[in-house]
C-alpha cells in the first residue's frame, strides 16, 4: 500500500487547480458566541460539483496516462464521489461508470447524470455495493478510483486543508466529518507536514460510529448498512485511511441524529448556506463537547452541499 | 424633501463600516451558461441581520444625536427593516419599536425579538400598518426611521452598490428587486455618481407590480395589499424613491410566482446559498428576458436570507 506524502499533495494541487475552486472560509459571530470558540468554516459546499470530493477525483482522473484513461474510470459511491468523478471525467472527456445505492439522494443521482456519468444501482449495503461494482468494472474495463482508499484521492483531499492553512492564521484544531476517512486522512497528511501543532478531530454520526469504535479499539470495525441522515458517512474505514486515522487523529466525537439535524438547520438559518447533513456533524459535536473547543481557533470543514431540497430532514414525519 | 447625494453615501459608509459586513460577490458558471450573461451576485444574505437593510438602518441609528436618540427608534416593516433597525438600535443601546404585519415570516419576527426589538402586529395591508404605527409612535416618542422613504436609509443602501463597483470591474448593468424602492434608489444614487454608464434595472413580482405600472405611467401607483411569495416586495413607492426610480431606472421587469419560486430553488440548489424569495426575482426576470442581458456583465443583488426554513415555497400544496 502506497502512503501518499506531502509532495504528492503539492503535485495534486498543481494538477487540479484549473478544475476546482479555492473555496471561501466563512465565520459566524453567532456560532462563536454559542460555542465560545473561534470557528472558521471551509465552504466546500461551494466547490465544483458541490463537494470536496472533486479534489481527489480530479487528481485521480488528470493523473492518468492516456493509456490508463482509455476505458474511462469507474467507482462506487454514496453520492459525492460519484458526481465528482463524473465531473472530472467529463472535463477530461473520458467515460465514467458509477455504482450508487438506489437510496442515494435524487439530487446526487441527477447531478451524476448531468455531468455525463452512467449509474448502475445497488442495494444500500457495503456488500451489495462491492458485488455490483465488480460486475460493472469487469464489463467496462474502466480504471477504478476508490472513493477514499486510494492514495491519489487522499492526496487530492489534502489540498483542502492546505488551502485552509493559507487562509486562516493560528489554527489550534481542525475538525471534519468522517465516513470512509478520505477527508480526515488528507487533513492528517497536511497537518503532519505543515501544521504539526494543530489537533485533527473527526466527527461521526452515533448511528454510524464505526470510526469511533475503530479508533477506541485500535483496529478497523466495519458496519454493513448503518442508518443515518448523514448519507455521506455510512461507509467504513479501509487500510489507507486507517493508517492516517490511527496515527494522527486526536479524537473522534459522535452526534445523534437529532443533534445533526438541529446543527444543520441552525447553520442554514444563521449562515445562509445550503449544506448536507454530513457537514453538520462537526458543529453538532462541537456543541456537544464545548470544553474541548472553547477558546480555540477551530477549522470546520463544510464538506458538501448536494442535498435534496424537496426532502429536508426537519420536514420529515 | 431632501435628496441624498453621493457625499452622504461616503459619510454613511464610514459611519456604518464597524457594524456591517463587506459581503462577498459570488459567480456561477451554471447560471452564466444558462443566461448567456456574466452574473455577479452581491450576497447581502450574508449581511449582518441577514439583509442589506442593515446598511440604511445603521446609517440612520448611528447618525442620530444623543438628543434625537433619547426615546429610541420606531418603524413599520414587513420584516428585514424591522430586524435591521432592531440590530442597529441594539448596537447603540437604544430602544426599538416595530410594527409588523401578523403574516410576516416567523423567522423574521423571531429575529427582531432576538435583537431586542419590540413588535406590535398589524393587518397585512398598507393602511392598517400606517394606522397602527401612528399609535405606536405617539406612545413611544421614538425617532421614525421609514424603511425606505428616508434619505438616511437610501444613502445607507447605496453603500451596497458602491462596494460592488469596488469588487467587480466593467459592469454593464445592475439589477435588484424593487418593493418600496430603497435598494434601487441607493443603486441609482451610486451609479449616477460613479457608474454613469451602468444600466439600473428593477425586478418585481407580477403579483405586486405597482412599481412596473408606476414606471410605465409616469406617476406613483400604489396597491394596498398585494399577494406574493416575495414578502419583502409588497410595499409601494414613495416620493423619495420615486425621485430615483423615475429618473435613473432603465427598465422594470416582472416575474410570475412560479418563475420566482423556480429561480429561488435553482439558486439554492446550484449556488448553495439560502436566500429569500424576493432575491430570486432578479434572476427570474433575467431568465425571462435573456435578450436584454446576454453578453453583458450584470450585477445581481441578493438582498437577504431571512426565510422560514419550515415553510419553503416549493413545499406548499
Amino acid at each position: 500500500m502506497y502512503i501518499p506524502t506531502f509532495d504528492d499533495v503539492i503535485a495534486a494541487h498543481d494538477r487540479i487547480r484549473p478544475y476546482i475552486h479555492r473555496t471561501p472560509v466563512l465565520t459566524s459571530s453567532y456560532f462563536n458566541e454559542l460555542t465560545g470558540a473561534e470557528l472558521f468554516f471551509k465552504c466546500e459546499n461551494f466547490q465544483k460539483a458541490g463537494a470536496f470530493k472533486v479534489r481527489g477525483a480530479c487528481n485521480s482522473v488528470f493523473g492518468l496516462t492516456d493509456e490508463q484513461a482509455r476505458f474511462g474510470v469507474c467507482t462506487h459511491s454514496s453520492g459525492n464521489h460519484a458526481l465528482s468523478l463524473s465531473y472530472a471525467a467529463g472535463r477530461r472527456g473520458i467515460p465514467c461508470n458509477v455504482v450508487m445505492p438506489r437510496t442515494a439522494p435524487q439530487a446526487k443521482k441527477d447531478a451524476v447524470r448531468g455531468y455525463g456519468g452512467v449509474i448502475t444501482e445497488c442495494e444500500p449495503s457495503t456488500s451489495s455495493r462491492e458485488e455490483v461494482f465488480a460486475r460493472v468494472q469487469a464489463a467496462t474495463g474502466g480504471e477504478f478510483v476508490h472513493p477514499y482508499n486510494d492514495p491519489r484521492v487522499v492526496a487530492g483531499q489534502a489540498t483542502c486543508s492546505r488551502e485552509m492553512l493559507e487562509q486562516v492564521d493560528g489554527l489550534d484544531a481542525i475538525i471534519a466529518p468522517i465516513g470512509g476517512g478520505g477527508m480526515i486522512s488528507g487533513t492528517c497528511l497536511t497537518m503532519s507536514a505543515i501544521g504539526p501543532g494543530i489537533d485533527v478531530y473527526a466527527a461521526e454520526p452515533k448511528n454510524a460510529d464505526d470510526a469511533f469504535r475503530s479508533f477506541k479499539a485500535g483496529h478497523i470495525i466495519a458496519d454493513d448498512a448503518p442508518e443515518t441522515v448523514a448519507d455521506g458517512l455510512k461507509v467504513p474505514l479501509k487500510d489507507l485511511t486507517w493508517h492516517f486515522v490511527s496515527r494522527h487523529v486526536r479524537d473522534v466525537f459522535t452526534a445523534t441524529e437529532e443533534q445533526i439535524i438541529e446543527a444543520m438547520k441552525m447553520t442554514w438559518k444563521r449562515m445562509k448556506i445550503v449544506m448536507e447533513p454530513s457537514c453538520a456533524v462537526p458543529l453538532a459535536t462541537i456543541l456537544a463537547n464545548p470544553e474541548v473547543f472553547r477558546g480555540r481557533r477551530v477549522g470546520v470543514v463544510i464538506t458538501g452541499g448536494n442535498v435534496d431540497l424537496d426532502t429536508l430532514p426537519w420536514m420529515k414525519g
